[in-house]
């Protein structure tokens, strides 16, 4: 099953693991694929992952291939388990496109949308459209997945809003259950291309991510975005960095965490005025990130921030059992 | 002369152009050379161009070559002309650095930094330094030159806000012919970036910009910036344009003109706030670029702007005058 060397748990599955299991997820998204072998209650018996995302498979057998190659055995050992993934698999240029379910949407809704199995017994999640009268449309596809992993998880975020922070992350707005509505933003994304290829890169020493951030560079990132970013705007800010470098005033090494500090203050700064007065607030992700966001979050007097980690596997669990798979 | 190919104009100089020449200027950016044979008034009596930037000469030796071959022979026919440079020759890892001037700055101030001859014989203009004691620091170089080459052409900018479009745009206050402080917004680069690296890029048919843009897309995206950019901000409305995309609102080959009038709209969102009483306005710069900033302003009830091309060799001369060596 490593053959290829992408394999993170390459060691045999137990067949006390099998035994247990209740659902085979799949998180499959642009550039990765993580599968579990999903126990009751959405805990993860087993996880593999290998950086064979969408954007990377062209063609039916590669899909197929894919699908046999980190899941295979798990199919063979146990047949009847429901299949079931989230993610780019089922965007228009997936495997078999899963069209956008429209906001509001609970996870009977989803559901709905999902009792015919696709390819190889694979049932697709489909993504949301947050489709305003008036601005912009918005769509998440993955996303959904991890909110109503939360949701089964914690109950007491039935009316909250979700961060996700990510490439493009999502603030999503939850009432009674049901998803009202989201609003993605583009930090991660834009912070990886200035970080990477713009003049800024010029100045940041290398590409490491250190262990630990520099928290006083990011700290003055948020605040800069927070009391100066409306009069100045992020184009401006953005510069500024590199101004900020050539002058002197921020040290080479700390112009990546400034930046980081910058964008995500300026994700906020919108984020936190249509925030009240709904409440709790929680973000879901990988926790290095969500770190981030709780240190920016009090700079905007949110201090009350629940964590928690990937909920994708409990969100395709919870998934299954509105279709009485699991 | 032209044995590289990189030559725009390889006819040989004429001796009528020799002899009217009062100035060799150079404009000497990251990515590019341009050299000027200029008369007087400014008056551009040849042009050479190469891409021969300061990104891409490293070490003594290969900056003294590059001038050597676009504008050797003009210094041999004439070795008494002045030489003078602007750009990022003057940058810290430029050939030689010409630290900043602060502002605000005349004519005058920037001449009196240059009067010691450096390589070559050759004069490197400085760059500006706006340091306001609140807010972020801002620096140019290169486009001081166009600055005082626009005010010599055009006196009566003395009292005026200039507007250089391009990758890092800039926003110029001119008060009774200084440079009383300035902006610059990175409206060009994170085109760019996005175009061509960002998952936008993917909704876009292909890299050519089309001879004559999508107005109406265009206008559309200077309007969503205008009107929901400051509640939406700007890291919302970037991942609008991948959900317009997807939901069919926008097709593909408007998208890129959309992105375009997005950024340019956010970047005038900041600029007119800052830009009255003072008046005149003037944009700076290449015509096509121009042109969407014309089109852009009208949607914020700036309908008045006069339009300059590259002012860059009259800056030169204006700053030969200031130094009384042309």
């Amino acid at each position: 099953m490593d053959r290829d060397g992408t394999m993170v748990n390459s060691t045999t599955t137990s067949s006390k693991e099998l035994r247990e299991a209740t659902l085979i997820g799949l998180d499959w998204g642009s550039t990765g694929l993580r599968t579990w072998l999903i126990g009751d209650g959405g805990q993860v018996l087993r996880a593999r992952q290998a950086p064979l995302g969408a954007s990377m498979l062209s063609g039916e057998a590669a899909w197929r291939q894919a699908l046999e190659q980190f899941s295979g055995d798990w199919q063979r050992a146990r047949p009847e388990l429901p299949l079931l993934a989230c993610g780019m698999v089922g965007a228009q240029h997936g495997w078999r496109e899963a069209p956008y379910a429209p906001c509001p949407a609970d996870a009977a809704a989803l559901a709905a949308r999902m009792r015919e199995p696709g390819p190889e017994g694979l049932r697709i999640v489909p993504g949301l459209l947050d489709d305003p009268h008036e601005g912009t449309p918005d769509v998440m596809r993955g996303e959904e997945t991890q909110v109503f992993g939360a949701l089964a998880l914690h109950p007491e975020l039935a009316d909250a809003t979700l961060i996700l922070p990510g490439t493009h992350s999502k603030w999503v707005r939850l009432r009674g259950g049901r998803v009202l509505g989201f609003s993605t933003q583009m930090t991660g994304e834009l912070f990886a291309l200035l970080r990477r290829h713009s003049v800024l890169a010029k100045l940041m020493p290398d590409d490491e991510t250190p262990a630990e951030p520099d928290w006083e560079a990011f700290r003055q990132g948020v605040d800069t975005a927070r009391d100066q970013g409306a009069g100045e705007g992020l184009l401006h800010q953005l510069f500024g960095v590199r101004a900020l470098g050539l002058t002197a005033r921020l040290a080479a090494s700390a112009s990546a965490d400034y930046l980081s500090g910058l964008l995500i203050g300026h994700e906020l700064t919108v984020g936190v005025a249509t925030l009240l007065p709904v409440q709790p607030l929680a973000l879901v992700g990988e926790p290095a990130l969500c770190r981030r966001y709780v240190e920016a979050l009090k700079h905007f007097g949110v201090h009350e921030v629940k964590q928690l980690d990937n909920t994708a596997p409990a969100g395709l669990w919870r998934l299954a059992r509105e279709l009485e798979l699991a």
